[in-house]
């Protein structure tokens, strides 16, 4: 394949509910033309809608040159929005039978080296492969809402997957500014959402227990976790608040409490394969940065944001200003 | 009991770990005194510096009048740290019988009317009043790490405990600029531990299953639903995610979800009860705010928070400047 044929200039977006029309927001404001398509009557008014709502922040955060929101177009069909595109999101609904059925069209009439990308939240691509002509082009680069703003996309290559075709859509999503995260093994829900699932039903079960309300349990979160969260994850987070020995400490004291009736899900066994792995794990990202170091980054970033969402923060008896 | 007896002025802090430390900077900081007790060798010295540490973030976000580094004092036992404080924080390790025999003594030398406060991330406050003189002021208030910076504290009471003493501490606890959340009903591990327990532990069973590495976790979480956590809580975030139905749609239509093998926690079952307590606290927690404009409120957060964290994540192969 020579690099023109490796170029992705033409996109296409099907299936335009929620997150279709967060992708279409993203390719319009990095100067792309997008085909869309979604059997919907009144699709194209409500992605008009959505581009318009999306529109301010994109400004805000800088469009490219020659950015429009007048460079999307609906077309009838499948093969009409598919045929001349390099790269084709898919964003039907997350039905198995009619995700394959969609991308078997798809498949059908897509140039033979273009990227089909499927945004499902659950289904593992090697799954999606199944009955396609070209599967090794079937990936899955799955975002997050708003699709717009945030960076995350999970990127999942299924066995028939080359790592070229890995490689070119790792490129073209940094390319519009997200950041991709390859998911080396295939697993119903990938990594971001199993997480977010966790606490989805932990909360549930609070609620359902009467423990607390869906109010109490999102202040629970954005006053405390959530805050650490924007900048550093469950791991780099517990590494910190081990004191200056890091995870290792974390674990010797906290590890023990894994065992305790906390949350419904059951915990796996802290073996020494496992401690290791998180311990070495944590110590890589970290690098040769000290924890006092990365304590002195975490307070400057914590005090600037509290800054910043004492503003931002949906307090319901708090009249709006 | 008069006004004069409620007034909170002189604070004790008992066992200063990391916890420990974090209450003591945050009320200098505030403009108290604080009488230390921990019988480890050099406690007083690992304080000093961790107040140190602290200091540069407090200043930042300000100082009380008179505040300084200097109002801490360590004494050589509990009777004297306690004898004259009107509110005692009590930040031992989390181990049952020692934290009993601790609160034990602090109840045994404390002013009748001052209020004992544990930091206690697990134990139950009905628990922790088993044996005392004087039950009723002995509350639960856990912080999160860094308790300087860090908002939340969750409060909560035992059986023992008084409605007048839960409100003491609330209007105290606000005092120094907390967030306290008021937690109805007992359970180990409060409610923020446990839905930071779901997470971390099917972020262990991602680590142990091979799935993903402590970063790429780590990954998942801050580039994507981190960023929205810190202004938005789960059910908040889902609610918007439904579009202009909200969390009605977004239960119809990722409901069944709830029953697809993500996450080793095993999911509640959706029955109407619990489908209308999350719909009508989303819906209540909302007010009057339609959801369009609390979009609006969030991308506004959201691209002010992408350029506030770009400079402070950690990305271990990035040379920090």
């Amino acid at each position: 394949m020579n690099s023109k044929m490796n170029k992705i200039e033409q996109l296409a977006v099907i299936g335009t509910g929620v997150i279709g029309n967060g992708w279409i927001a993203r390719f319009l404001a990095m100067g792309y033309d997008v085909v869309a398509f979604d059997p919907a009557e009144g699709a194209a008014e409500r992605t008009r809608l959505a581009i318009e709502r999306a529109w301010p922040s994109l400004e805000q955060m800088g469009l490219a040159e020659g950015a429009s929101t007048a460079r999307v177009t609906f077309v009838p069909t499948i093969e009409e929005a598919v045929k001349n595109a390099d790269l084709i999101q898919e964003n039907v609904p997350e039905r198995e039978e009619l995700k394959k059925n969609v991308l078997k069209s798809i498949d059908q009439y897509a140039k033979p080296e273009a990227i089909i990308a499927s945004s499902t939240s659950g289904i593992k691509p090697s799954t999606l492969q199944e009955g396609l002509q070209h599967p090794a082009r079937l990936i899955v680069a799955h975002p997050f809402n708003p699709v717009y703003i945030l960076p995350l996309v999970e990127l999942v290559g299924g066995e028939a997957t080359t790592s070229s075709i890995m490689e070119r859509a790792n490129q073209f999503y940094q390319s519009i500014e997200m950041k991709p995260l390859i998911i080396q093994k295939e697993i119903e829900g990938h990594v971001a959402d199993r997480l977010m699932e966790a606490l989805w039903r932990e909360s549930l079960h609070l609620v359902n227990d009467g423990i607390a309300t869906t109010e109490e349990i999102d202040a629970a979160i954005i006053y405390g976790a959530g805050l650490r969260w924007a900048q550093m994850g469950p791991f780099l987070t517990f590494h910190l608040a081990g004191g200056d020995k890091g995870m290792r400490h974390m674990l010797e004291q906290f590890g023990p409490a894994l065992k305790l009736p906390w949350t419904k899900l059951e915990a796996p066994e802290l073996t020494n394969d496992l401690k290791e792995k998180v311990i070495s794990g944590c110590e890589v990202h970290a690098g040769d940065v000290p924890i006092a170091e990365l304590e002195v980054k975490r307070n400057e970033f914590l005090v600037k944001l509290l800054d910043l969402v004492e503003e931002y923060w949906h307090e319901p008896n708090k009249v709006s200003s």
